[in-house]
């Protein structure tokens, strides 16, 4: 059942094949399209669209829905065709003709649009915290193995000496440098497109900037076709600023898998958290990483994949973007349970210690001794000329003692400027903000 | 000639096959790569690494060699194989044996590093500067043809009355939050890497806060391992805040084709703007916008080809990364040009009048008219369906007037707060403080 | 459960996180592991690791679950961990110890690796089906409305008459050329990895020749280190011969979306294959068409999140190709899907008569003009200038008719031919020895 | 200058604008152009546009330049602005007006269509026959290494005895593989759009059939409009069938990687051809592959780049195309020096003896113990549990000897089976017949 529908009957395919699995991902904007409409209704009667008791009636059956939602009873029907007309249509039944009203003044496109939007913001106070909570558990696995060293690869070459310090440290400071895109990903969501109707605004006297304070939103998407044009547009950009942290996950997790095997042998889970093989029985498989490294992989071409479903769409609404929800709804579940699994599986894992003591890890110390000749009064290339020579002749001897002190070295982490810029970035979303408009508009 | 080679020669085939167009390309970063060595030589003074008389006579040289750059007079010599080693080459020619300490306390990887940071901030200024004037056209336009209707569409069918107000404007706030994605690509690209060596540090006692603040750099990225890990993530992020542009210019470019096409025929551009055919004499092509939208949407596609190439790669340096300039390098190039060309045929562009006027647009009105008798308490879905058989019917009269005044609609398209939203993500970018700190670098 | 387990218990939260899909997915593959695993008995008993009884008993209950697998009634039990486990587990409640054997010689890896193969050569198969009939439907619009014009635009400009005879017949052509990648990947995926078993052989002495006979395929992949390497690889170069007919599809439904624009208004669909807007009561939209280009899109786009996904994996496996399935699999469904309800439309299509009535369509015919000058001996360059002067003045008339003659014009289609050429490239499937192949191994 | 152009003089930064590397890129196809226009004016003169006397000298004319062109001296003029106007203008220098001729029932798309065409059918050659070498190089190091082991792994974890007989012939049988989408790529390109000319065909009474078999075509593009369609869709499956082999190239390299480095330590290059470090002396970087893997995957990510420029465009030319030209051709010239780089670098490969020596590879033995206790009659399941238990209680002991017989294994590699393969898929490449009728078209 559309409630809008003419009285020619669509073929029944067609609906099958239009409406695809909108009702099972409506699901998880239903709250979100409950908070859009009492923001709505609210407005209407601030401009007389709405009588005072058809407010009443209206704020007090979205509320009663909203609680349904939240209890897990909602559900969208077979006959109705996505989340809102659900909602309307509940509304309706339970107090009569006042309940059609929540769509004065409003198009599907941009119900669809403010329940995006509202989503993706919630969606992203997630994703900053599973990240903050994985920023914390680097840091501390940072600092408590600051003075473990490991080979410092390039070129995938035994290079220089690292740390394990520095190894967690590194991904910490990646995921600050992550929230940034994540930042800028919740400014653009962060803006209200609710009164841009189909595309084109709307003939009624609407008042925007009312339901964006409603909404907790930061700003309007002000021009109305551009609001519409943000369809697609904010899913890729979000899209993108899941890709970094995706990326740092899926780095993460390769080197996880080439410390973990035999060749490097540097660290270690229990075998409770590793899997086997059905052919042989020594193996214990890093899967779980293997699985992130993957996922992230995955997520990683989300936001091309997006970018090709909408390029070269001139403006204006078009069916191809409902779609979008396919890809990226489960992709966002993905992140976040990558995440988790990732601060869960860090938790146990187990650092091999002494690694450097192996002879085949020697040479890791020759730019050191470069060095020392340097600070001697030698010249860079000059030095480095007689350290070569004597690993050429086997005649080199490392002294395996890491001296390095400046900022960002193995011997001088600085994880307080890292956390420091993290929580400068942080502090930066307004999650409390958006936190008390909310809870404010359910309780009024 | 490596002038860190040892004694055996490298087959000419692998030398060319790694050199690569590697001579070629870091020309545009020669002047940065100056910069770089000034703050690292007034640092390695600071920590008595460089005499007084050796600091003054490598200053002399390096700015002796800027000015060269600036004056279009440096090149990379055929035996050289990068711009590192052409600037050392050359200053130790002049100087002596001075010139060689350049290279002490860093690795050729920090210093790519930090030369392709100080390229991309100052890429960044440029992008940003085009932009803007964009920006101020579309503004321009959607001021001065507020009130010139067009058809506005949505599933490509006649849909409801827009404006070319409305038009230009929202490409114009799309630019602005383009602009919030620049901002993020900016401050990650604003963090100094010069002092983490091979990507491990390094035991000189070397002063990186003395360098971020020399080169201007905001903060550092201090984590020596994750400073090298920027290396293909910048580029990447980069490339995204890119790609946010390139969307909006090649949608706007998709529009302008259509709207140009004889069966739209909204639009024009004076004949020397266009091109023709070779077999057919009365084509106006719009060339340029085709190719606005080519190059565009290439861009579009260079995040996913710098991830591909870097995905799966462990951390530490490898030498795949040395290929990202040749993706990254001509695309900024061409996302300047297209800026700029854009805003040129803009400048040109002409608007055709009393478009409405044709009666297949008459449809455009029904909504207002549904609007008008909700507005008169009929409800919403009852006047749906009043209007839907007065058009089925054929008794269908609009009234083709618009008098929409909600916020971003076509009376009221608040063009001065989208100014303003962009102005304040403009405020943002510290270019005044860069530009100070360079200045002060280059004259002490 | 897992079958092969060791002591250990596998903490939950890692099992459902490995697990994923798997057993949804699985099930598509249900009934390829079953011949997989008669194949693989049938071969054990010929090198006498099975006794005759023991192969009787298993071919039973396979065949027996075989059954239950085409009547709807297999699935996999929560507690087990995929489809080869749920096979072997069956099998041994049913017939006892020998229900284990299965398993001998192979590792879950090839028979992952056979049962894809398998799987996706019918997948294949369903798809060169699908796309045989829209291809027959347009080879017969084709012929239909061969004398129906309509104009050819370059650059979107009105260019040349063009009819609906090219229209329907270059897309029917272009199918044929599509078949030409599909049989590239069905000959790639027709190649049997049985024997391989994790990636690097048996000391079993197999007879991997006659599993190859057994189960249809056309050879084997030999090297079985590249039997492995075929995983990830399969899936990619499949998508992308599926993107070749996603994009011929995405293609035709843009410009179907635009041809039902009433800018163009050249064709349309009855009323019941449309769908309307919820405040625009004079709506058809073609929702469908949009959707076909949308999910198009979204396969062309697969090949790149696959690559992205394998790419920079040393060889041997790696749990990261699990995830593969979640996105080829449904691909495949939405792929079948846009090819049967592309045709259907099609089957409803109604082409407007007399397009090029219209006198802004009258410079379609400029060529035509410029070649009867040249045909009267006038240089082309100058016969050109002639009648691009007769535009500019105004004084140039056309003459609406159309006398193409030559290979593959409005005159001249060479619809059979291209049918030949269609009918050349489906012959070299060889479906029929595969059909005969299944049908002995589950009769015998 | 345009040959073609109008009065109005275009402007100049349009011109540079839309020109962009056209001329750079032209060069490489100016063969074929002359090649195209030869065929062309020979059809033409069989349907009596041109006369005998004419024919004779344009064809005179045209081999004259063909000549030119092959001996390097052939260039376009800054004031040209393709090759198509370049070949056209000396010719009309040299022979007069019948040089205008030849462009007489030809638009420029379907010039570049047959140019685009003829170009790749050779590039196709090219790279196939690099392939060859490679696949060789590769057969001929599996034969002579069979005997030496290294560990095989999966999930990056010690799994099961391989062999470099089994690493060198899965990268030969991968190859072969490839070659079948390369093939699929042949078929489509080879077959001849000549005579399309904007894309809706010619009043013209042209012979195409007659052009094909000049040219070497196997087939037709028959449908024009099909034909025009092939710009962008060949280039996209060309760069399809090219990351296919790419995509074989970076993973190998991924393995040279790995095993070069000294935890693995399995193979080793001579100095000559690895790199240093300017900072550790020791370094012997294994910086050509990492260069092959880092441009083998810009090349896989050039398919979706393609996609990314041409989806959503309707049918009909668009000057987007134009810029395809740019990824495209200095990527075939990239894989074509991958494939030569990897040959002469495997020419060179030290494969270290006895790896498996080493303790920590006992592991790998595993399996054929479990399979020995199974071919004593003890169930799969048993002996697995039976291994598993020595493993654990450190009781193992490994048999250090590979008997695998089965076809494919470490003891009957089969690379007769894999050449024959490979030489069947060569075989259906018809570079012979080609060859032929262009020296034929270059004779008479």
């Amino acid at each position: 059942m559309k409630i809008w529908q003419k009285n020619i009957e669509v073929n029944k395919g067609i609906e099958a094949f239009t409406v695809g699995k909108d009702r099972e991902l409506d699901l998880q904007m239903a709250a979100f399209d409950v908070l859009g409409s009492l923001a709505h209704v609210e407005m209407l009667a601030s401009i007389n669209l709405l009588s005072a008791e058809e407010l009443t009636a209206v704020k007090a059956g979205l509320k009663a829905i909203y609680a349904e939602i939240e209890a897990g009873e909602f559900t969208i029907e077979d006959s109705v065709e996505d989340v809102h007309s659900q909602v309307e249509w509940l509304l309706t039944q339970r107090i009569g003709e006042a309940g059609k009203k929540i769509h004065s003044g409003r198009s599907r496109n941009d119900q669809v649009l403010v329940d995006l939007k509202l989503y993706f913001r919630s969606c992203i106070q997630e994703m900053v915290g599973n990240t903050e909570a994985l920023f914390s558990q680097l840091i501390e696995l940072s600092n408590t193995h600051q003075d473990k060293l490991l080979p410092g690869y390039t070129h995938l070459q035994i290079a220089m000496p690292s740390s394990f310090g520095l190894w967690f440290g590194a991904y910490a400071e990646s995921l600050a440098d992550d929230m940034e895109l994540m930042l800028a990903a919740y400014k653009i969501c962060n803006k209200n497109p609710l009164g841009s109707a189909a595309g084109y605004g709307s003939s009624f006297p609407l008042n925007r900037t009312l339901t964006t304070e409603l909404l907790g939103f930061d700003k309007l998407n002000y021009n109305v076709v551009y609001a519409q044009m943000g369809r697609g547009k904010t899913e890729r950009i979000l899209a993108q600023a899941m890709s970094a942290v995706a990326a740092t996950l899926a780095k993460m997790a390769m080197d996880v898998c080439l410390f973990i095997n035999q060749n490097f042998n540097f660290i270690s889970f229990p075998a409770e958290l590793t899997t086997g093989s059905s052919i042989m029985p020594h193996k214990k498989n890093p899967d779980v990483f293997e699985l992130i490294r993957s996922r992230c992989n995955k997520i990683q071409a989300l936001p091309n994949e997006i970018a090709m479903m909408i390029t070269n769409l001139p403006s204006g609404y078009h069916r191809d973007l409902q779609l979008l929800k396919e890809n990226l709804f489960p992709a966002i579940v993905s992140l976040n349970e990558c995440l988790e699994m990732t601060t869960f599986m860090l938790q146990n894992i187990t650092i091999k210690d002494d690694i450097l003591n192996d002879k085949k890890y020697d040479y890791l110390f020759s730019v050191d001794v470069v060095n020392d000749l340097a600070l001697q009064g030698i010249p860079f290339r000059e030095a480095y000329k007689i350290v070569g020579e004597s690993i050429e002749n086997g005649t080199f001897e490392p002294k395996k003692q890491v001296n390095h002190t400046h900022e960002g070295s193995i011997g001088n982490l600085c994880n307080d400027q890292i956390e420091e810029m993290m929580n400068e970035v942080l502090s930066q979303f307004n999650f409390g903000k958006v936190r008390t408009a909310i809870e404010k508009l359910l309780s009024e």
